[in-house]
């Protein structure tokens, strides 16, 4: 690769993924010398601990026998080559690591925050965000330093722009089947420990008398931690890899006078967006050690405390990405397009919350719809999701215009990794949640006083609260990477603007089938909870019916029974939707052409993207909905309105936390399968 | 306009409209001569009939408020005028009329078969059947002579093109709030009855102690029958319109050897596909006459009645068009369209009713999962609606790619109005259903014996069927139509293939932002419902608390009150979504430009096809997974079981019956505005 730049700026991304794994090992240290606290809780985290390791091993050894056949196909089809394979088995490696650190920890923090919210709730709440901000520092610096890595090893090589989509091809499809496989895990736990439990027999959450109780728990761990750090790795590579792609194709294009220059060189298009994540990372670290709070304290408290990280953080990365522009020599519209999706992301991640925090009225109005039974509540929680979807749809086609206004559509891809490069420290206010939960769990099971629970419930909701925030970031930036790929695509397989024509009947149909794909994926993935939560159920109610004393507490329920259950059933179903993803743009490619296959992405992406963000927000606002109605409204807990807040909760639970976020990987995942295989694609009419 | 044919084909078409319109009366008079039954069932029935006609009237008078107001806009806009705006008051006084004389007959039909059925089962359908089948060829009549009656005033026109779209835009208009009104109406009625009634109090549905239950009727009829009539009534027209407009300009273009020759000329053009409209009414009447039972009969015989109609109907409607294809002289490739359109949209209805009879495994599962509560109930129905649009997006797709290979855009238009030829028998399936809803309440309203309830219940469960199957087919057609309507809209503003590209910003956004609004505008529909079902459940629980001896069935509700707040509340609630629908492409145009305006179509037609056929399907098979309990099966009626699959047929009501049919109005009436408007955008290039 040429370039005038030499190795300083890799090497400043690299120094920044070292700091960042450096911070992590630091935060880590801090979190595992906290007291494990009593010997119950002790024994509960052990349980824990075991199940959670042992879904992953499972996990992983599929995951493994999967990306050793995918690898060998990307190595023997002539187009590709042993090159990419070695990228895809590198990415797919990373993206393991980084969810197996991310959940490490967090099996760890869990008890030992369970003990430090005794002392109190500062040191819970410090205690659990820094074990989610090992997390996400290890997603970044493993990013950063993974495409670094490459760097070195194939930057010379004439193929590179065909490896590094390899890496993200890679990371993607681990981490479709590991959100997949965690969220049903997970959700099928919860809804089945709930329907017996709470519905049924009318013991609290987190009883130990409900046999999937630990499953529960463990659920939290590979489905929310690990899933979703596999997740959130993914988004931040293919970002960065979106627009490297795009920029070094537009570079080789303006060099042979076929397009605007926007950066100098290939070097530059490639150091560009490294040097703006890295930029990130440094705003993020600095971020979250703004989150501080007094002792004394509240809820707003809390919460300001969170956000101020969150926001010096977003501040910084405008700061350091204005610097990266300027140090590159590049256009300075790309600057302005940096910061429209910076400021893009931070707007939907107000909106995701306006819609789903009992705070305002949409949550509200679901709360009192529930006074009408179970049906309205369904209906209203519905429409609020739906709903939900004009505010995101607004900002990212605003961002796109604006970004594409000043940087073409190298802008529309440099926004996405302007919107995930505070990824760090968001990614820490999200991991920190399951933690929160799990120490509550912990501290019901271990028989604590409920002044204790009270907190690890505050702990909890505010994590529901940047969840929720977090989620609909993660869905906007997921939309801009997605489309930054389409574009690096149509490049890559050497499709004009003129040939991609909507009114093409190859476009037109693969916009119809595209448009399917999120759909028939969430159905797969609602059963499959469906499916494993239905087991969850007949085997919680044959424990309470044949173990005598159980609903007594005089006998103990088989906790491993369920978990075994779980882990067997969702592995085997997170097979279906995860090969159907990877399966899809390959048989579209083939049938309809390259053409097709772009009309296929482009329907798939808004689709996906409306219902990513339908489901994530009706999730999460039913669930906020039932949490207002426990805070006394309408009769509060145990009223007809509670009940029917549950069912809505029971709903919107699978859809939350399995099918939505699966959406945001599922395109860009099917994206960058099309990206790699542009060279088996260009100049191939398709069969029809 | 130019010709070599002369007026032999409009002449068809005019004698078959008639034709069309003279069975219609011929069946009108054979219901009106039939028995009105007891003095209960007419004092019932007169209780209905009071109620729709007061909804219809405070509607039209809506309705004619907006339409003067459009009317007068499209008239001073310089690039439209008032030869437009008088096409526009045509068409909606057609679309109108089709409501108003569908729902006359049918509230004059539900006594007359609740009076048959106590003869026969066989003597109910004939009724009630042929009381559809009025509306059915009034539908088709009234179209296909309208669309005659432009022609003779304005074929001479230099301004035609332009003309006929104003017909289609006012017919959408009306279709979109009496579809959206009228399903407001009747789904917040019949689950505000259910809530209170089954639910709460747990008397059987249509029990006369339950205030909302004359609100109920009412709502069948303006709902299912009056809204549903100008729902095909435009559907009906708007295929053949865009067809035409895509003939004209192509027979244009390819004068002036800009396009391939697929029409001799512009009014051939024109001709072809009011001759397969015309055709397709011809073999609709022979296939009505075809449904005929013997007087022993059971279930099966009577499915297969109806398929005998229909299936010969599809048969009768290729020969003729093959025979106008030929007689005009038109390239044989159209009559591959036509006939592809044909198939596609029956096995689209074939899918339809495999996702959601009960007859099949997706229907059981959702009964199977109602044993776990109404969470998992609700999660499967919603996940069997989104699996459901598979086939008919693979059909679709198919289709576009067979009718574009032999027909070019051309072929993809009519392969609609193919789709849609067979309207007069399919709205006739379709139109019978809420008679027999109605005679059934009747009956049971009457305290006549439950024999009789159980021959209605039969003609009741035999009308769900068709009409799921009915729903499926109008999905796929409204698909096609709109894609042919907005491919003519990009002829008509002269957007050359080239420009429209999938690339250009603009094109992203707009479709990111056409994506969206299917999902806000259900949002707003199934808002509404649960706003004015809220009040009809405070309402029937208030007379159940203050109108002492309502329960014990010594006193009588006021019916009159719910009949009143549902058509206040329904028609005040049906403003805001239709007002948006028109509003949206006219903004989107001005502030995107064509561009923009076109990629928002194609957004919104895609996201809405899933949308409508997810929520139709999820909708009928919640329905009929209650209705499989209700046979007996995990404990039949009055089984946890079954209160389960009750809130999920709450939630799919107004999902099958008010938002999703309403999408089908909407991707088409966007699409026509687009066209209508194509004069003001030509040339424009938006404000951004």
């Amino acid at each position: 690769m040429e370039g005038g730049l030499g190795l300083e700026p890799v090497l400043i991304a690299v120094l920044s993924g070292v700091l960042g794994l450096a911070v992590a090992a630091f935060l880590a240290y801090y979190v595992l010398k906290q007291s494990q606290g009593s010997e119950r809780i002790r024994e509960v985290s052990a349980a824990i601990k075991e199940g959670a390791l042992a879904f992953l091993g499972r996990e992983y050894r599929i995951l493994a026998i999967f990306v050793v056949v995918v690898a060998i196909i990307l190595g023997v089809v002539p187009a590709l080559g042993w090159l990419i394979s070695l990228a895809f088995v590198f990415g797919a490696i990373c993206s393991g690591l980084a969810g197996f650190i991310g959940m490490s920890i967090a099996i760890r923090a869990n008890s030992r925050t369970a003990a430090a919210v005794q002392k109190s709730l500062n040191h819970g709440l410090r205690v659990s965000f820094r074990s989610g901000a090992v997390m996400g520092m290890c997603v970044v610096g493993i990013g950063i330093l993974g495409l670094s890595i490459l760097y070195f090893a194939f930057g010379d090589s004439a193929d590179f722009l065909k490896i590094i989509p390899g890496f993200g091809f890679g990371a993607s499809s681990v981490a479709i089947f590991a959100r997949v496989g965690g969220g049903i895990y997970t959700k099928a736990a919860d809804t089945g420990a709930d329907i017996v439990g709470k519905v049924e027999k009318g013991i609290p959450e987190d009883d130990p008398r409900n046999a999937a109780v630990i499953a529960d728990f463990v659920g939290d761990n590979v489905g929310d931690v690990a899933g979703m750090g596999a997740d959130l790795f993914e988004s931040y590579v293919d970002s960065i890899i979106a627009t490297m792609t795009l920029g070094m194709i537009a570079a080789i294009a303006a060099k042979n006078h076929l397009a605007i220059l926007l950066v100098p060189d290939e070097a530059t298009a490639w150091f560009l967006p490294i040097l703006v994540a890295a930029g990130g990372i440094i705003a993020s670290i600095i971020g979250i050690f703004l989150v501080r709070v007094s002792e004394k304290l509240q809820m707003g408290a809390l919460l300001n405390a969170l956000r101020r990280g969150t926001f010096s953080a977003s501040i910084l990365t405008a700061v350091f990405s204005f610097l990266a522009v300027y140090l590159l020599d590049a256009n300075i519209g790309i600057f302005w397009a940096i910061l429209v999706g910076l400021v893009a992301g931070v707007l939907i991640g107000e909106s995701t919350n306006f819609f789903t925090s009992y705070a305002y009225k949409p949550t509200l109005r679901i709360s009192r719809a529930s006074q009408t039974g179970a049906g309205t509540n369904i209906v209203s929680g519905f429409a609020n999701g739906l709903l939900s979807t004009l505010p995101p749809v607004i900002l990212i086609a605003a961002a796109i215009m604006v970004a594409h206004h000043f940087a073409d559509v190298y802008g529309v891809a440099i926004a996405g990794v302007g919107m995930l490069a505070t990824l760090g420290i968001q990614d820490a206010t999200d991991a920190y949640g399951p933690v929160a939960d799990n120490a509550g769990g912990i501290v019901e099971m271990s028989g604590l006083p409920p002044e204790v629970r009270k907190r690890t419930d505050a702990l909890d909701s505010l994590g529901n609260t940047t969840a929720a925030t977090g989620k609909g970031f993660a869905i906007g930036a997921a939309g801009l990477t997605a489309l930054a790929l389409l574009l690096s695509y149509t490049q890559a397989v050497g499709i004009s603007l003129a040939e991609i024509s909507l009114l093409d009947p190859h476009v037109i149909a693969g916009l119809f089938l595209g448009a399917a794909l999120p759909a028939i994926f969430c159905a797969l993935t609602l059963n499959a909870v469906g499916k494993t939560s239905f087991s969850i159920v007949n085997e919680v109610r044959r424990q309470f019916r044949e173990i005598p004393g159980l609903m007594e507490g005089t006998a103990k329920p088989e906790y491993a029974r369920c978990v075994d259950i779980c882990t067997r059933d969702s592995i085997k179903q997170m097979l279906a939707p995860g090969i159907i993803t990877i399966a899809s743009p390959v048989v579209v490619g083939l049938v309809l052409g390259p053409l097709g296959l772009a009309g296929f992405l482009a329907g798939a992406i808004v689709t996906g993207f409306i219902l990513a963000i339908t489901f994530a927000n009706a999730g999460g606002s039913w669930d906020n909905a039932k949490k207002w109605i426990e805070t006394g409204a309408y009769g509060g807990k145990g009223s007809e309105a509670h009940k029917a807040a549950v069912v809505g909760d029971t709903v919107g639970d699978p859809m939350k936390d399995t099918a939505g976020p699966s959406l945001n990987i599922m395109i860009k995942l099917i994206s960058i399968i099309a990206l790699v295989l542009a060279p088996v694609f260009a100049g191939f009419a398709g069969l029809i």
